[in-house]
């Protein structure tokens, strides 16, 4: 074993609930600048455009304000609004954005027992480079280590992200594990190619397919990685 | 006078001192993501870049990156670099922004003298209604009367953008008074469609032209602008 590839949002950190917070201060900021919508409302409108949009659009608030109904925001200058959310959103994500405890622990083992390591993760470019910037991990990876899916050109779940990478680092498949909480995405492209896979459960999203992805690991932590690469692989981590 | 409206930015808070701290700041952190390269020069290059694509673009460091030579950036994912530096930039920025401390009580006592106020500023209508937000200034003004050229399709220093505004109000020229950093930009125009001007200088650029303009009065905060509006035009203004 030469690498481990992690994924990056839900493997190394919680998207999902800081997600949530981060919009419902979003509403309440532009309910205060003048929206005229009960919070509710405004969420229903919200996850409706999340949903015909994506989560990755970068558009939404200002999406969500063209539907609401005229008398809802004929009081305000709408870009006021969007400014409002936005800072909000912006605001709460950055001050809760956290890596799990395990992860620099994990990472500085792996650097000391001469493991290479990097990031694959699918996004915007933009997006996930402040992410990785925000949780204070481009120290720990190295910032040439991080391949986004947008930047690289090629998409999750498409294994040629995975073979992009490896023909890139100069690595065998059977020489790395890749790591990540969604198994369509994370387990199944780099298992296609022959990759070692970890499945990481901690945030995982519940009714996954486990077995039409098949992982080789399944863990709910990095400690629970650590052992197995110690006793399986023979990997000289020390302890965390 | 019905109506005080107001420039924003080195009108209601100094934007040249905080963006030489933030640019300050993120050339840092790029250097420290990994660019090879010394403040100095990256200072030197990142300056160019501002005088060549103005100051209200938004790649400024991705056009950095892209112009340093490829040794002294090599070793790092652009993306990455531009991230740290964005997100340096915009720590300190948000950090630092506070509108000038005679803005809040000036305001409030024009709102009890039954003064009309709004702000009509130039630039990008995101940028722009962000300073806004952050600024705190929203709840002193309605979300209504906020003016930016950007939104509106005209620009500084066009004086149709004062004649739109005049317009949406319902004022006259002469019932209104402008109030602004810039000569060519908030002074001569709205002086040119019969609208009452203010020249304020605290943190006005040097060596303007003041003859071209000829700003009707010259005040150096707004407490001087106050103690003018009392005695020249008989608003009620209790004192801040």
């Amino acid at each position: 074993m030469k690498a481990i590839l992690f994924d990056l949002d839900d493997t190394l950190f919680s998207t999902t609930e800081f997600a949530k917070k981060a919009r419902a201060n979003a509403i309440d900021a532009m309910i205060e600048v003048g929206i005229n919508a009960t919070h509710q409302e405004i969420h229903d409108e919200l996850m409706e455009v999340i949903r015909e949009f994506g989560s990755n659009y970068s558009e939404h608030f200002n999406k969500l304000l063209h539907r609401l109904p005229p008398h809802q925001r004929k009081e305000v200058n709408p870009a006021v609004v969007v400014a409002a959310g936005v800072c909000a959103y912006h605001d709460t994500k950055f001050e809760h954005l956290k890596a799990f405890p395990d992860v620099a622990p994990f990472l500085t083992a792996l650097s000391q027992a001469r493991m290479r390591t990097a990031v694959i993760t699918h996004g915007w470019t933009t997006k996930q480079a402040e992410k990785l910037v925000r949780l204070g991990l481009v120290p720990l990876f190295g910032p040439r280590d991080v391949y986004i899916s947008d930047q690289v050109g090629i998409a999750k779940p498409n294994p040629k992200l995975y073979q992009y990478v490896l023909r890139e680092l100069g690595l065998l498949p059977s020489e790395t594990m890749y790591v990540g909480d969604n198994l369509a995405h994370d387990i199944a492209p780099p298992r296609a190619i022959g990759m070692h896979t970890a499945w990481i459960k901690r945030a995982a999203k519940p009714d996954q397919d486990v077995e039409a992805a098949n992982p080789e690991f399944i863990v709910n932590d990095f400690r629970e990685l650590a052992a197995i690469l110690r006793e399986r692989f023979g990997v000289p981590l020390s302890e965390f």
